[in-house]
């Protein structure tokens, strides 16, 4: 074998094999590699007029076939499959390779990986992919972390696969070490809660003003020719109209209404409680999705009372465009969130992120990508340090406007018992942080009284402790 | 020194300090240890009229002093401290001696600190301890794990020294290894919902009624005549009551309203999430602290618009009997998860909890005591398999007669934009849970179109995938 290839995918199932000929369909040499060699061969044999494969019957083959330094991307499943390919390919390794995991690792599993592979010499990408296998083919949306040096070497292949919006790729180096992972979690937090709150539209629509799947479906067209365009919007669509062939009934009614998930949202709300960050509709989406799925719990609930009946006549009238009101809204919310929990992260593990850069690679490729995204990437273009998205100029005029609707639809759904957690746990969220004086107070007050937790006071610094139990006056302690 | 101690305390800080003074006080010869030793001087010093201390100025001492088989009650910050300390006096030990973590320390610690200390034919055993400094000192709720065995020789001590109700003492043996501080650590996390659901009751009658704090105190002692009796609700009386004596203010004015936190509340979302069960109710209020601690989010987010006002005349007639039907019910909810994630933690970690225990030995001593306990006791006697509290006849006829206030004041919570998310949390869940259909077939459809994660059926078994491209029909896959 003569000449070399310049990047290497290890690990072909779907997802590999994807991304394998994406880099190939761009008229990149790639060596390719699999445990069971078979799965190799098949993909050179089908593949091979799509562009130009190496294909490496074992580990050391497939490392003599790369370029120096070597580009090695690992498809392999997260956890301890990723680690022991890594120990594989580390023995047959030599200074400045770059070793790309373009899993779903977590963040905090490639920060200690980087760490190992870079006192040895190596160079560690931590690599968010995003698009599912469709994207892997025909350009993802990627989020690379890792060292700058590794990004230069890396970039250009990368960038020339990811989707394109405006001719931009959607592809930028994130930061150090486990910072394209990072992202890549709260990037599928945030669709958890896209996800939660089409769904909670789609409930109230439904319950609330009995209206069809399909008539939903043409509902979210129209909406999504507007400000809410988005892919999820779309197939949202395309889901509710759907008709299920065996029965003739609306497919949306012929699935079981259990979610599954694969845990990177809880993974998401597991670290924004680690750094204190409110991400509540990620939250109230993941726990959306675990209650749906405790059958147990809602065949014993079933009985509870409770009242039912739709919005008519003059109760109904504007009701669907309150619901398209207070699902921008909150959809805001959800993201000024998940940009908080990114730069709390970014402070934590020092990485230095531009949000704004995020915002723009998440246009294409991706499942969240939107037209949404555009004004993100403009918000913190605007103001790269700005505290959070509700107070730039194009969403805080949107709540001003939206906010009626959003409270009237929270409102209704409490009273119609249509639950929906996502919608009225953002306005609580919008509410809270505009509020002058929170009952927090009162929790301090609380946690002084019974565990003299001490409080600090509106009027001067310092931190004080009240002695309750002798009625006393306030006196500084600590 | 010929007499020896029953048991030990190392670790002299105030819980440990006031443990050894509980266990004296009942009559118990007590060792004592600090890793400086004038902790322990002080305390043999100051307390010696209490009972019988045996002070140890070394770890060898220590151990030297204790009747076999020893009985060691640790009381040291979580952590790496504990394993320290651990470390330091397990090679002083022998065959049966008991090691007894009083700390705050995670369950999987726990867990892994008994697997260690068993394979060297030592008890460990992880003990919850909930009261605080007042509670260590006259009567704690304590809830050990560990061996069953270990709890033989130590239960009678720690009843003695428990708090009691009805002359039951607060105190069982929960199960093995980490039971006692995954308990221990729920017990805070329904704390943190508690305490929040009646911030928020505190806030709406505040900011929706326009009430006085002290017009609220006496409100809240009213409820707590009732069904609402309980430590929290008595202590917030007494806070609401209060008059900052250098300004004259109510003292929850003068309280900087950003709540803080110690982390169990966290740690009990975290391990919900791990386990699938959704407790909505724990997770916003820890949620909502994080969020009042945000200064820097809050300063920006002040601006945004919203309405002002409060409800008057006719409006206002039953707000605050509403309010209280809220608070019952959502506490309802709240206890309810957090039972419930005892159970899946007994499922998950295979211990055999018994909830009408916890529930019981949760009555006196810690926190959250309360009557409403009873209720829980009783509805677990009637049925220990009870799927969730809600549909115990007790609460479901609460539930029932709640509905209709509690929707009433999360509508009123939205429309006068006072931020509720604790009681919009338990509604949601409430709604969701007794829902015959949820949403969450939608997101089963979106997940299918854009990864192909497949979807079950409502009318047949399988696991099915449509092929959406090809707008084909549903085609059975895997």
């Amino acid at each position: 074998m003569s000449a070399k290839a310049e990047i290497g995918v290890s690990g072909l199932a779907t997802m590999g094999r994807n991304l394998a000929r994406n880099l190939a369909r761009h008229g990149h040499v790639v060596a390719v590699h699999n445990r069971s060699a078979q799965r190799m061969r098949d993909l050179v044999e089908h593949f091979s007029d799509e562009g130009a494969f190496i294909g490496a019957e074992s580990a050391q083959e497939f490392v003599d076939s790369l370029e120096r330094p070597r580009r090695i991307v690992l498809m392999v499943p997260a956890g301890a499959a990723t680690d022991a390919v890594i120990d594989e390919f580390v023995p047959l390794l030599e200074q400045g390779d770059v070793v790309i995991d373009a899993g779903n690792a977590h963040f905090l599993d490639t920060r200690r990986r980087e760490k190992a592979l870079s006192e040895k010499g190596l160079n560690f990408v931590g690599m968010g992919v995003s698009g599912g296998e469709e994207g892997a083919l025909n350009g993802p949306s990627i989020m690379p972390g890792g060292p700058k040096e590794a990004y230069d070497a890396l970039g250009p292949l990368l960038e020339d696969i990811s989707a394109k919006v405006d001719g931009e790729p959607c592809c930028t180096h994130i930061g150090a070490d486990g910072a394209g992972h990072f992202v890549k979690m709260v990037h599928n937090g945030i669709e958890y809660a896209d996800m939660q709150l089409i769904a909670e539209a789609y409930d109230l629509l439904r319950k609330g003003l009995g209206m069809e799947p399909s008539a939903i479906a043409e509902t979210f067209r129209q909406w999504n020719s507007g400000r809410l365009d988005s892919y999820l919007m779309e197939i949202s669509s395309e889901v509710l109209d759907h008709v299920d062939a065996d029965t003739g009934k609306p497919f949306v009614d012929v699935v079981a209404d259990e979610a599954e998930q694969k845990g990177t949202g809880r993974w998401t709300v597991q670290g924004a409680l680690e750094l204190g960050v409110p991400v509540t509709g990620i939250g109230e989406a993941v726990f959306a999705r675990s209650l749906s799925g405790h059958r147990d719990l809602r065949d014993a609930a079933r009985g509870l009372p409770g009242p039912a009946g739709v919005l008519e006549g003059a109760g109904a009238e504007g009701f669907a465009e309150d619901i398209e009101q207070a699902l921008y809204a909150s959809k805001i919310v959800a993201y000024a969130q998940g940009f908080n929990q990114i730069q709390a992260g970014a402070d934590e593990y020092d990485w230095s992120i531009d949000l704004g850069a995020v915002a723009s690679i998440w246009r294409g490729g991706c499942i969240i990508r939107a037209r949404f995204l555009d004004e993100i990437t403009a918000a913190y273009r605007r103001d790269p340090a700005l505290p959070t998205l509700l107070t730039d100029t194009s969403f805080s005029e949107a709540l001003a406007g939206a906010q009626d609707s959003w409270r009237r639809v929270v409102a209704v759904a409490a009273q119609l018992a249509i639950p929906a957690p996502g919608f009225s746990t953002a306005l609580a969220y919008y509410d809270a942080l505009r509020a002058s004086r929170l009952p927090a107070a009162l929790i301090q007050g609380q946690r002084d009284f019974f565990g003299a937790h001490t409080y600090r006071r509106t009027d001067r610094e310092g931190t004080f402790h009240t002695r309750w139990a002798e009625e006393g006056r306030p006196q500084e302690e600590r």
